[in-house]
């Protein structure tokens, strides 16, 4: 019965942690044994930083938060599930009486508790508990590791939604990591006839290559607007994704961006951007941003069920739980080739 | 040099038209050689009624308006095409200068001029002079035959984007003809996670069966609403698309839409319907009404290109431009498993 | 101690009733003396016909849910408020966990309890215990009798609100009664330039027309589409809010309404009406429907603080509470020149 | 027959001009003679500085693009205008036929035609020949001084409009400057409750304090942010309108921004700005970005003569034609107290 903690900065271990056994069950609670955990950047920048921003591991604290695994308890008034179900989970749980809750925007409550954000564990470890509301049944067609996979896709269906996607929409992607390619999947789901996406390592551009009708352009040696620009006979694109967290690409992001475009912001800066409000303006450009996600688990779900979007491809390493630390090192490494690496916990 | 003209009420004759030596080509026109021409609904409705509503044919009228054909002359100022351009076309010519079309509306100005719709002629004839702005180009991938479908898929496009498909919704589409099948495209392109088409023909609902991930439900003899409230745990739809112009079909729209559902009414009702204002308020339900399409011409042909949307399976049967009058008479007989019949010109 | 007690149909008395007495509160409640009360036309619909629909009175129920008052007491985790302040109230309470109320449309969760719709008693009472999350602070310069008129009000900004008011839009309000009127009121604050307001009494629409930039029309003599075109050069409205009730008024709601426009149905219809889809059709209407409101109270509240809206003028006639019977004799009556009539308990 | 042209940077001349002999009326067109001018910030930048950004004085070019005047011609086939007719005028035309105009979004069009952008000349002339379907016909009740104020009004409309005002929303208006005030004025008929302004200069947020209810803040001894929060019990703004292009200013406008709340940026930013990310993040912020206007000028009219939007205390002064020069020499040294000044032709 071993959890995977983050005792400080660099230092991970597997160990027995007190947290399962003082987990009660709420009444609107279910107990979840953990099948598959995703291995997310937040969760590497914690184990090499030992925090970000506000968010300072000063306790050990268990790692994960892209999470599938089975209902093994119920609450007393648990209805739309029960033992044996498969389930994923939605890492962040907000305070129901705040004003942002109420309005349906959780996601933007300040109160929001989150998996592996100190001070809150997260899930690498035997069971959790969680709350109903927070847990999403699967059908039988969407395996464990797809179900782990359904946060990170939930970060980019959440944002194609922001985007008001039309059918026929074309849109550039900027960054082909995780969050970029689950994007550019959204994006396509969600109606764009075609989706550029861009970065500077070709092995990651040569995956999304196959993703479906997508564009890959190397930024290290192509002319991005330009490229954009003459395959829309000068229009530019309707939508531009920000996955990079870059701050040149930020900068960018209004060049092949059409009249009443719009931007979304979903990478990470650290510092703040250098905007060209006028280039913004000629185009009465839209520009959103977005905070994980709010109300799309269950439809990421259907969308994997449906065959809408297949995750599959993205999903290259699978490692044991007793091979977590190694895990996370060759994580830490930024390993060529890899998009998400996925730990199996013992069943 | 012939055209297929409606001379009256079921009196089709395939002759010499005098339009053709009439036609002079403006700078921003270019003339058309047409080579496929759908068979739709409205078309055999003329043929056999001899009008609709307020458009009685008075004089001889050719047919036609789903067209697709190849550029032969392009003028002054025509800057897009040019001579040897394969292109389909938009086939309603509005007022420039109406306060409609200057907003961007220009499929509800009341002056807009439409191919085949009293008095203006349609397309089953050797030649047409267009207007740039409503001719589009087609790339190499899209054929004549899918080119002539994009008028009708217009409409379900439209109809999509009006509905503002959220990606994950869950959608029912009422009546599995042509309409119903491009909505049903539309609507799974656009991001539904899953497409219930309803309809009392088992042959169209095989069809439609397997284009996509849809559920088909013959309400002949399945309870329509409870099929989909079982399927959504008691939640119902996001969006109905109303496309059978059934009156009894319209008056249910309700009933298995969520909260805050959205209904799109698509088929044309020859009278008023029964309308249950209660039903649609205690759910908050949007209703959207489209007339024709604007705008999706050419995310059309994108879409069908990048395969985002293919309408192959739809075009069932194909007849010489010598058959086109017994086109008509097979299709005003309403033949089984029939989806769409087109027409090929001459080359 | 009395409440205002329905009996049964057609029959009220004044009495102590033991509800005052069970009441407790939740560490989230506050305790609130009534101070004003308004009679809406539901509570005397329930007075003179014993029910609406699916609602029958089957055993004693106290009536009145348009309330202000006073916090005499506030539960241990209560935040916002405290004991002596000044406060409307929200009559409705969702169940925080419907999958309604989670997405922010918590009025159209089917679990709501509302005042003073069987079994759930209303407030013409001494005290009520209700959350804090739907009781609103008043500022110094709203008076209890304004703060009473904050529940219809909230009707007509939403329904403002759900039309999407653009600056300078010209809008229709059918029916000038209490929920007509606010409904004016809130379109004009939202950024209609100019309001039509079509009635059959002339006493309400002399009122109409003092309240702003509103052309009252008395359509037993006028012709209301005329009115609208020839005023609008022809164009038409750009929003029609139906707060009549009237099938006749609701079959017309397209006839005088522009290209892209919206219609709002509000007023409660008893039975299905006829509806002309091909007139919404060419128009491309978008038509909403209301019930009742959510998140605009503490929006009204601060319109009413502004001076934006100024809901005085509505009311008409102020009743002591040992006059409720009386009071709502005459409200019953449909007397000439009443807008809304108000209960004031004793302090 | 004189018209006010700047013949070089600081070098301005009243004098015969031979443009007026040169334009000849199409048939969609009216000849307008000019009644009263505004002088925009942008005027007094070429005066001052020759040019702004790409659009360089290389020729002479009369001044002026805020005009009310009276019809004295009407081409042939004008049919909303006659001789006599009082009218405003919306400064840019756009190419009918650009894929932008067409879409309804003129304003952003590449190819506008700019009254006073060089090389188009402006109108503080005698006449001018301008288009029917941008010029707007006065109500009676509307001056030309009034009429004058469209111009920068439509900015604030337009700015308002994107912005998507909700009644009851409250607002913040970066600047009290003419832009910043017909933003305020604009935000209130919107339907905000209560809007704030922000500036450093006394007089102008004195003369803002006025407008309606707006709570003024001097920024350089007042904490914005603390002053937003402690009124809105830390909830913050729904929109924030930046119209100082001030960069310390622009890069604050997601501190005082509620969940979900919008900024649209108004103010011309010479150089990019620093643009934080992650604040804007954390709440979902939408940013929009405004380029002029587009289909509001009727909107303005019709609000001005409704009386929803009083512009008149805006004007501060206004010269004889005869005194131009010297009005734009008052104009250049920025002098404390005047918002917007006007020049009014000889009739």
């Amino acid at each position: 019965m071993k959890s995977l903690v983050l005792e400080e900065k660099l230092k991970l271990s597997l160990r027995d942690f007190p947290i399962e056994r003082e987990e009660t069950l709420g009444p609107r609670d279910v107990r979840i044994k953990l099948h598959t955990v995703g291995i997310c950047g937040s969760d590497v920048h914690y184990y090499t930083h030992g925090g970000a921003g506000i968010f300072q591991v000063r306790a050990p604290m268990i790692l994960g938060h892209e999470a599938s695994g089975t209902v093994i308890e119920a609450g007393s008034e648990v209805s739309t599930l029960k033992v044996g179900d498969r389930v994923c989970m939605e890492p962040g749980i907000p305070d129901p009486n705040s004003r942002a809750t109420r309005l349906g925007l959780y996601n933007v409550d300040p109160a929001v508790r989150f998996w592996a954000t100190p001070p809150v564990h997260g899930v690498l470890r035997p069971t959790v508990v969680h709350p109903e509301n927070f847990t999403f049944k699967l059908p039988d067609n969407v395996s464990f590791a797809e179900a782990a996979m359904v946060e990170p896709l939930a970060v980019g269906v959440h944002a194609a939604t922001k985007a008001q996607v039309k059918p026929g929409d074309v849109a550039l992607v900027i960054g082909a990591g995780p969050i970029g390619l689950v994007t550019a999947l959204a994006a396509l789901a969600a109606g764009c006839a075609k989706v550029f996406v861009s970065d500077i390592d070709d092995s990651k551009l040569e995956l999304a290559a196959k993703l479906g009708t997508i564009t890959p352009v190397n930024v290290s040696r192509q002319d991005l607007t330009q490229e954009i620009l003459t395959a829309t006979d000068g229009w530019g694109v309707e939508i531009v994704f920000e996955c990079a967290g870059s701050p040149r690409a930020a900068e960018a992001v209004f060049d092949a961006l059409c009249p009443a475009g719009r931007v979304v912001f979903i990478g990470v800066q650290m510092h703040p951007i250098a905007y060209d409000v006028g280039k913004a303006m000629v185009r009465e450009a839209r520009v959103e941003h977005v905070f994980r996600y709010a109300h799309v688990f269950p439809r990421c779900v259907a969308m994997l069920s449906s065959g809408a979007i297949d995750v599959k491809p993205l999903i290259t390493r699978t490692f044991g739980f007793e091979e977590s630390v190694r895990a996370f090192e060759i994580a830490a490494s930024a390993p060529k080739g890899e998009v998400k690496m996925q730990i199996e916990l013992p069943q």
